[in-house]
């Protein structure tokens, strides 16, 4: 292998394949083992590839980064999707940026009240490697209410036309292409393309060792909905584990959420207890946020 | 450096120092990005160091393993000495097995009612280096509350003769000699050097890569204490992130505790709604303790 054809963050050890994601902020590398590497392509955006792992199962990693696995990736797609859907009384119509896994939608369309749901991925290839790797039941094209969307977030988000209830904002960290979801116009697009009672969740980062992208998420938010709530969940395969979500609605309080429409039964994380004690912050997360909320 | 010289876990990349610490069980390694290496010794009992990292501020060592760092060393210390500090109505006689670095002891001292803690700490060289490198104040020699006993932990707890009000088991991992402290044998020593209404937290493990050691530490302690109640932290150098404690407890249960007893005001994660949510589980770990609790 020449070092121009090596895919990045594979490396081999004493006969051993590891993956190495570094966080160059926080002087960390996570190192994982890898049993065998079952596929790998190249698509025009990134290198795509599915590991088997020793300690975390079938891994998803694009550009050498992790980004769900089958033993903690429900953690993160139970908490993106099932927070917004829990807190509104009546979603009928939702959109998720990014999410190419599937997860995400999987766990939406657990509530009967959906009508439509968009999953829009700038990557097809993506979305295929999982429906072929990760996916068990390839729902997306089975379930009529889901419709996949080929197309960049942003150019998407500025051209709706009919509103959506609950959108789910799955943005990578804020490198390249993705640096405009984090963009002042990219949060204008969003409050105008959710229905006036609409919400919508971020990834809001590390609040460990990358606060400012959370207090960033948090002020941006705020200028434009009434109501903005950050919640935490671990996640082991994230660097330092923990984790933020914020979600920002124009009427519903998830703080005040009917927790009986949680459709938590299948879930391996979330409960109806995890729901509310989510949005309790450790006093350091609470203290970077003391002039942002 | 010959190879039997070399440091465990520290390894040069391209000029850069970093160490390296290993969870086969998970088949992952963290590294940490090493600024300066300030001090080792090697003890009777193990290789100590201290090291200024990029990430985790300044961090000590022992054989390899993080065991804490300035930056989120507080985490795990004020969630494993407020809890049943604060659990506790009147704690007035108080021990800890470990935490040699006395960040426990440190918090602890914030309650009023102590009149006297032990810290029992096997290896007198570690508490030296903390003291030297990690703690500005030497307020060991200075509390005329605090007695420092060198001496293996198990062999401490055989002989007890006063009981405590509270107990802190910050053990390290079942190997070697810290095996005796998950022993059915220790934890009746524990039972037995409490008073009447006392209780004891024990460090428990990852209940994401290690599940049966929590489900053995909990499993313990209910043939011995009539509550138990297991509850969670994040600790962002940690493997995985997620940890647990273990409360055991005769008489008095945290889940009722009355929390204006929290001494906070200076706590940096602990904060009353953190004591309180602390104790909601994910569902993955309530159903790994579900045979269990």
């Amino acid at each position: 292998m020449t070092k121009k054809d090596s895919l990045t963050g594979f490396y081999k050890e004493n006969e051993e394949l590891w993956l190495w994601d570094s966080t160059p902020e926080l002087g960390m590398e996570l190192g994982f083992q890898v049993e065998s590497l079952l596929h790998f392509e190249q698509s025009p955006y990134q290198e795509i590839s599915v590991i088997d792992t020793k300690g975390f199962g079938r891994m998803l990693v694009l550009d050498g980064v992790p980004q769900y696995t089958t033993k903690d990736g429900y953690m993160y797609n139970e908490m993106l999707a099932h927070v917004p859907l829990a807190t509104h009384p009546d979603p009928q119509r939702i959109a998720m940026i990014g999410g190419g896994d599937c997860g995400p939608a999987r766990e939406a369309m657990k509530y009967g009240s959906l009508r439509h749901i968009d999953v829009v991925e700038i990557d097809s290839q993506v979305i295929d490697v999982c429906q072929k790797w990760l996916t068990h039941e390839s729902f997306l094209q089975r379930d009529s209410r889901v419709r996949v969307i080929i197309r960049d977030g942003y150019s998407w988000i500025k051209e709706l036309s009919e509103p959506y209830d609950v959108l789910l904002i799955d943005r990578p960290d804020p490198f390249g292409p993705a640096a405009a979801l984090y963009s002042d116009e990219f949060y204008a697009h969003v409050h105008k393309g959710l229905s006036s009672d609409g919400m919508a969740v971020f990834q809001s980062g590390s609040p460990f060792y990358n606060p400012q992208l959370l207090q960033d998420t948090v002020s941006q938010a705020k200028k434009l909905f009434p109501i903005v709530r950050v919640y935490l969940l671990t996640v082991p395969c994230f660097p330092g584990g923990i984790w933020s979500l914020t979600l920002a609605s124009k009427k519903w309080d998830p703080l005040e959420a009917d927790t009986r429409r949680l459709q938590w039964q299948d879930a391996k994380y979330i409960n109806p207890d995890i729901f509310r004690t989510s949005f309790t912050l450790p006093t350091y997360v609470k203290q970077l946020l003391s002039d942002h909320l």
